[in-house]
């Protein structure tokens, strides 16, 4: 299957085509930057010469329409929503790894994303690829919003407590750090490497956008509205994101216990891996691959469950569930192209 | 006035000769290193190489006391109660940079730190040195523990609210992170440099040996007992902490309220900086100096107030406060021999 | 067919296993490490949890010859030569990563080994593996010694223009850096993180083992001794190496003509990248990967050609290398198993 | 003596704040900065908070010339040269950081910095302040050309063994390694931490501005021309530069003769230390000092002379030399203000 990339100087882009080089089934055959139009994505990117030929080209939508199958989008935000419609109606597949169809609410995309939302049927369309919470739904999908890092990283930490009922929903307190990658290549002074080395930081607390995507989720598996606390820190390293998370028990039980229901529960997934008693997953543990790696500890001096929930930000964050997501659509093998291990160290 | 350094060979050593070399009224006449004796100090640390001269000594309890006035315990934890007393015995003033004499409570000390407590009658003469805190009763000490670093980053954030009954005490939960160079320079994989590079780890969840420190300075401010929430973590960086302090309010009220409060609490305090609405520090903001940086923000959203308290570890979470105490045993203007600026970039 | 990995807990191993659990003939069957021979490897190794389900075995070579066809020695130096005459003797091929089967001479070896050479009649059955070098000798071997991290990116660089006579053999001066990986999982202070980070170093100047290994090469391709300065280092990063190489040309010539030259001398493979004209690769550009990478510069103002040659050390300079060498030695396509991008950013 | 710094929101301002506030003799009265003026300058550099109180300016010759009677550049290249005139035609002494008086031919100069060198008179005046070789000329300096990084490290570590005639100088090559620090705080690609961390660069090959400059001082010292072979690395650091230089010698000696030589040529130079025989130093021993620390190596083998001289860039390659410049151009003590140890680790 021929698929194009949109966005190609990004980091989502430079992701897909690592994985996409080794799958068995699809094939980039453009890719689309404004930008660099007319450069070879190797003169952008020099790790890629010999192995990606293609120039990039300017977007011409009755084109791509008839080339490919399926587009990824690895744009900044509020730029899919303009382009995503026009190509659903020519039958094209889309996955989306920006925010822009990922919330249902207007009022909540205006205020968190600064503009309007997306126009509503396509919202309505727009599946939440979350893979090993909406599989069957993404089975069907023809749009396709893939999750943000630090959702992905914190709801398959939490999905498990929450949908067996042994939280309190409103105690939900989430610590997360990220590697650098995550902001992305746009250039500025709290990434530029000698403010960033060496250095440990905190920002948008309490106003990040993906406080209401983590809200959404939780909020629909649990059937009541939930409200958390989510704060985001950077790390000087590039990649991994780490949430460490907290919940008021209902009941204390064993880690073991907990530990059990999570195997359990995350049985059929094969990129999510629960670690035994005793051990907590770092991030280098997933660094490079589609793993999100989960540890557990259930503190009985304050009756708390303290989760730990690592991933790496640019593959099951990112570019790696956008591929998750495209062989569930398609009814491939879910781990097609993507079962590298780590790299470690 | 003359002192003597014991435990020569660790970082809280190398430190503490930094910020002594420049005092105007200190002088190092010793360094104690039982694994290193007869070794020159510039030997083990090549960056000293000229300057400091020293070479490093067995203990001789005698020959310190009566070539110096003070002497300041850089060793791993269970060392310096052996030590102490005598010295105390012999009129000789201590500053313990080890967790040894800083838990009032055998039980909760052999439960942490895996052996028996000091001697009661030292244990009750031991001053806890939180400088900002404990100001007036350090004046009178000749033996002093000085605080950890999480407690120390983290119980500056707390105290305001606390002291003022701005929170419900029992809803503490401290989200901190670490640079490496708490670990100190003992070998192990963890902090083996392929291993820890390009990571971020969760540690010790529910167990550190801070939390009882931690704990027993708020409970002893709010006179009750308080249990606190604490997740340690280590950053792929040499020096740093951040505490991240997430509190349930009693009442609202905006972040430019606390902020004011911060700042009068912390007025006559020269190493306590409170940042403006909308700035939260970062470590390297305070790297290499003595400053505790404190950010605050209070979501309107959830009730929580969240504290952000920064520090370098090896300077105000152990060396610089070491001498910082000093300065105030001996009736010296507090900053002496401190006054640096932070290092950046 | 199946194969064994000797030291099994080094990084050599691990990166062994990344390569070969995607490999589409080769099945490892065997772990083997003296020092945690019955745990499972991913206990050791965190990230391989559920991927990797082998238990370490202490070696059995009666066993080994039984059940496997090729066997890698990822071991220190000094371990293989005891082992590998007995396998061999069996039938069973050996690739070996270390150093014990590389040099020709006894006293050479003794003197940067400190050792006893391997029996004399398996040195001369050793070939060394410069897969771009010595491909029809590798078709043949059974007794692999896979070239040093170093003497890859630097014989690779220095190949063409020695070659092709248009340099001063005698002239030939190496500056090399390397990711700290390279000196493996065993604990020191030089590669503590707390003393590694923010730190480069030079260390074994004109005196590291890699020294007779380069000049054994180069001086059997130009036909005369050759004596090279090479000055390693090693850069506070995991992986990546790069050999700034100055050589004396006989004769000036335009930078684009040694670049023409480069890419005719390596066009059959597939693992050498020549950048263009002003154009300099850098070592993340081969992070991950088992390609070299090199760039040129012909500096009219001194008559010298500079050449700078990029690998990750773990790969084209150990591990991938090996497995492109079990390639060639099976008459499998060279990449099989090695096809993939470089991971960046 | 009040002073003022021009180029506030630099990493040269920043360092020389830092020194300047420790300093017993010099006051900063004045930042000016063209792009931030009407700001404070702790809003830029938050570290500085409560201890650094001005305001940012723009340029007033005039005021200037009444308020202060020193003036510190540290501007980019082709600044300088437009405001120093006038100052020092108003008898305020002026320190440039910068490279704009440091070159002595305007071929060079417009080859290297693209554009016309300063007005020849002031060229002519101009002191270049390499403090210990040139100590006597910067006493009578009134305009003093600070140094590059690069040169300070690289000069300092060849000059012994050329002034003695002890090696051929036509041999010299300088393969050197900077931190990023070095780069500035203008943002770009080459420096953006997801891009830099974990990255091993070349750069600029045979086209640094810092050649010329090298060859000025080698060749003023030979009295003959000098061409030397330079090639720059950008490290994943922040501070710190390594010049590894290789000279031929006209005659083989002892590692310990040239150390003695080394030894006996610095004895008068408190920032210049030389190491043992057996140690080389590496970057982090000089960590935020002004010192240079040098280590040798006498290669018998290929009869060359392998000398590594560290620096911290920021300090000894910038401000710390510029503010030892002042102090022997006042007649100060020449480490007034700069005795702070190296920050290890």
């Amino acid at each position: 299957m021929d698929v194009a990339i949109i966005g190609g100087t990004g980091y989502g882009a430079v992701e897909l085509l690592r994985f996409l080089q080794q799958h068995p089934y699809a094939n980039v055959k453009k890719i689309i930057s404004h930008s660099n139009s007319g450069t070879d994505f190797s003169d952008v990117y020099q790790h890629t010469v010999e192995v990606v030929e293609l120039q990039m080209e300017e977007i011409d939508i009755d084109q791509l329409a008839q080339e490919v199958e399926l587009v990824f989008f690895a744009t900044p935000s509020n730029v899919s929503k303009h382009t995503i419609p026009a190509l659903i109606d020519k039958g094209i597949k889309c996955i989306d790894l920006s925010g822009d169809f990922r919330l249902q609410s207007p009022e909540v995309y205006q205020q968190y994303y600064g503009e309007e939302i997306a126009p509503q049927p396509y919202i309505e369309k727009a599946v939440y690829g979350l893979c090993e919470t909406y599989r069957e739904n993404i089975q069907q999908a023809d749009l396709l919003a893939n999750p943000g890092c630090y959702p992905t990283a914190t709801t398959l930490g939490i999905l498990p407590v929450l949908e067996r009922d042994l939280i309190d929903p409103q105690t939900i307190l989430i610590d997360a750090k990220t590697g650098v990658s995550g902001a992305g290549r746009g250039l500025s002074l709290n990434v530029h490497f000698s403010e960033m080395n060496e250095n440990f930081k905190a920002y948008k607390i309490g106003q990040h956008k993906h406080i209401p995507e983590i809200e959404q989720t939780l909020s629909s598996v649990a059937n009541e509205t939930i409200q958390v606390t989510f704060t985001p820190h950077i790390v000087p390293m590039t990649r991994g994101i780490m949430s460490t998370i907290y919940v008021d028990l209902k009941e204390h039980q064993s880690t073991e216990a907990f530990i059990d229901l999570y195997e359990r529960f995350y049985q059929q997934d094969p990129f999510v891996r629960v670690r035994k008693n005793g051990v907590i997953p770092s991030t280098k543990e997933v660094w490079g691959s589609n793993y999100c790696d989960i540890g557990l500890y259930a503190d009985e001096r304050t009756g708390k469950l303290i989760i730990v929930s690592v991933i790496d930000n640019l593959v099951k964050g990112a570019s790696g569930q956008a591929i998750q997501n495209m062989n569930i659509m398609q009814g491939w093998e879910e781990t097609a192209g993507l079962h590298t291990l780590p790299i470690y160290p």
